[in-house]
């Protein structure tokens, strides 16, 4: 068998609010062979990979969208590879600070082997030493969606003990990691989900005070029962309905932590919020931002909290773990319609 | 001529999102008698002043509204006087702090002789010393809405210059303050308003670099066209319309100082928000407050900057000033409607 350089290519971009990427029109898998002459370092690229785990996250979505002013990265390049966040092994490498044989975490392209462009080598770092945890940690458990809900709580929530918190999408890579993190900071925390699996997860594995189906329970009515204190803070991931009952039921001070919106990803009309005046009445802090600009300020600390908190046992992570780059396409997907469960990862299996 | 202690009262509360206060149906003019038996310090009123002018603000009118749980404020009492800040004259004092014949600033009753809750008595201070300007100023360039345009500004907005700053209700208390301060630190001041006068007054007597009548063009295109490096800051006064049309060409990393929305208060439907997506793709912290809760931290400051600003004819400030307590209840309605022109006062004449 012959040696490959197989991807996942974006093929076409969409115009905005025009649904779900369809795998095999806009995302497709594509069989390439592997060819040395094409992966060689140069000073643009001054770095080649082996990619080995890929972080399947929610954002990316936002990539496929063709219009350019309104997000904060722009849209991927159409016939180009995806790229994300992932684990990899420095192949060779034109830089004193990354040696043949490194792990490094980055974001890679969704290839079997990636170059690296200069303008992306501050996102790329080594695995940190003596944190003495397996590689697709950093993919999981460590990795850019843990960064971001502890970016997100440091940066705009500033949980107090004692305070509720309540988290959507609390059973994804983000919320599980926001919720237990409050958990061990004394906060009453509940959450939603869209299954009765994932909600039966967060109560009877990560132990939230309360948590519910958004399907089955309007929120609404669901937050008026199960945060009988009101919110304090509210972990913002999906938008829409949900942010509209926060919004309803939100405490004087509150403060939400604007780090995604799933539900209107792929919307063809967004949701109409109308509860928007209680940031004023309520004097609310809604503050969106993207880990990246400021994980940064929180990476030593959180390089020392969350290992030990998982040699520990006190962090449970839940992975959704699918081999093999041509299932790529078809586990992002999923993933947008909320069919994985917890942090949704491919594992990349060369010959 | 026998003396009177006339009152404007609150006749009957209104349920939410019912419209426009109405003229002797909500809020009314109560001719009444003076009667020295009832204003007599005691220890849960332990001040008598008699109130000289009133501040009408668009916060008030949240208090007509009968909800209890989802304002900052709770409701005034039906059949009681309305009640906001003002300027007052001590005639009775049983509080050390305050001396008969003291001129003073705080939530006052709109009544001719007021007597002063314990609970109100944090908002009342003397008017300070050495800043040497009319009585009237401490409702009009020194009062709660200039207070409010400071407070909004180092709390939330952080202006730097360079900086493109967008203001609506430009012409409002709170607005021509913003804007003047905002220039005077170098920024790029834009501003709307609802008439063309007002329009004329930013750009001529204020010195906006733009500003444009709502009525007449439509948000979105003339912040696209006004605002050509996009909006760091938006001082947010009116909320619907305006604030989508902010949230779509603000820029990487704005703030929005949460002040007020005017245009939601009278809504008989709020505004059906569209693009609040962008507070996450852009990073942007839209943050409401109350000026009381931090101004303190601001105050002296505050006594410090304007009041020098005003000797220097550095300050504009236009103010729309009513004589006669039986006028405010139409006066309040104006302000509301937009009728006014610069800060709303109305001025106690007693016989």
């Amino acid at each position: 068998m012959s040696k490959t350089n197989n991807a996942v290519i974006v093929k076409e971009l969409m115009p905005p609010h025009s649904g779900y990427p369809v795998v095999g029109k806009n995302i497709a898998f594509a069989k390439r062979p592997y060819d040395e002459s094409k992966l060689k370092v140069t000073e643009d690229f001054p770095l080649l990979v082996k990619v080995l785990y890929l972080s399947i996250d929610p954002y990316l979505r936002g990539r496929f969208d063709a219009s350019s002013y309104d997000s904060y990265v722009p849209p991927f390049e159409q016939g180009a590879p995806v790229c994300g966040f992932a684990v990899g092994v420095v192949v060779d490498s034109a830089l004193d600070q990354f040696k043949k044989g490194q792990n490094l975490i980055g974001l890679f392209n969704w290839e079997e082997y990636a170059l690296v462009h200069k303008s992306v080598l501050q996102y790329v770092y080594p695995t940190p030493k003596g944190a003495n945890l397996p590689l697709i940690d950093y993919v999981g458990v460590l990795g850019m969606p843990s960064q971001t809900a502890y970016t997100g709580l440091k940066l705009v929530g500033q949980p107090k003990a004692g305070e509720t918190i309540f988290i959507s999408a609390a059973s994804g890579a983000v919320g599980q990691m926001a919720g237990q993190l409050c958990k061990a900071a004394g906060l009453y925390v509940v959450g939603s989900a869209g299954t009765d699996e994932k909600v039966e997860f967060l109560k009877n594995e990560l132990h939230f005070v309360a948590a519910f189906n958004y399907k089955k329970e309007k929120p609404l009515e669901a937050l008026k029962k199960y945060c009988p204190k009101g919110i304090d803070i509210y972990f913002e991931n999906v938008g829409g309905e949900t942010l509209d009952a926060v919004l309803s039921v939100a405490n004087r001070f509150s403060r939400i932590i604007g780090c995604g919106m799933i539900s209107q990803y792929n919307a063809k009309e967004p949701y109409p919020l109308k509860n928007i005046i209680n940031i004023v009445k309520k004097s609310i802090t809604f503050r969106g931002f993207i880990v990246s600009d400021y994980f940064h300020e929180y990476q030593k600390e959180y390089y020392a909290d969350i290992p030990k908190l998982v040699h520990e046992k006190k962090l449970k992570y839940r992975i959704d773990v699918t081999k093999g780059l041509e299932n790529a396409p078809d586990v992002f997907l999923g993933m947008l319609h909320g069919k994985n469960f917890g942090k949704s990862i491919v594992e990349l299996v060369s010959e």
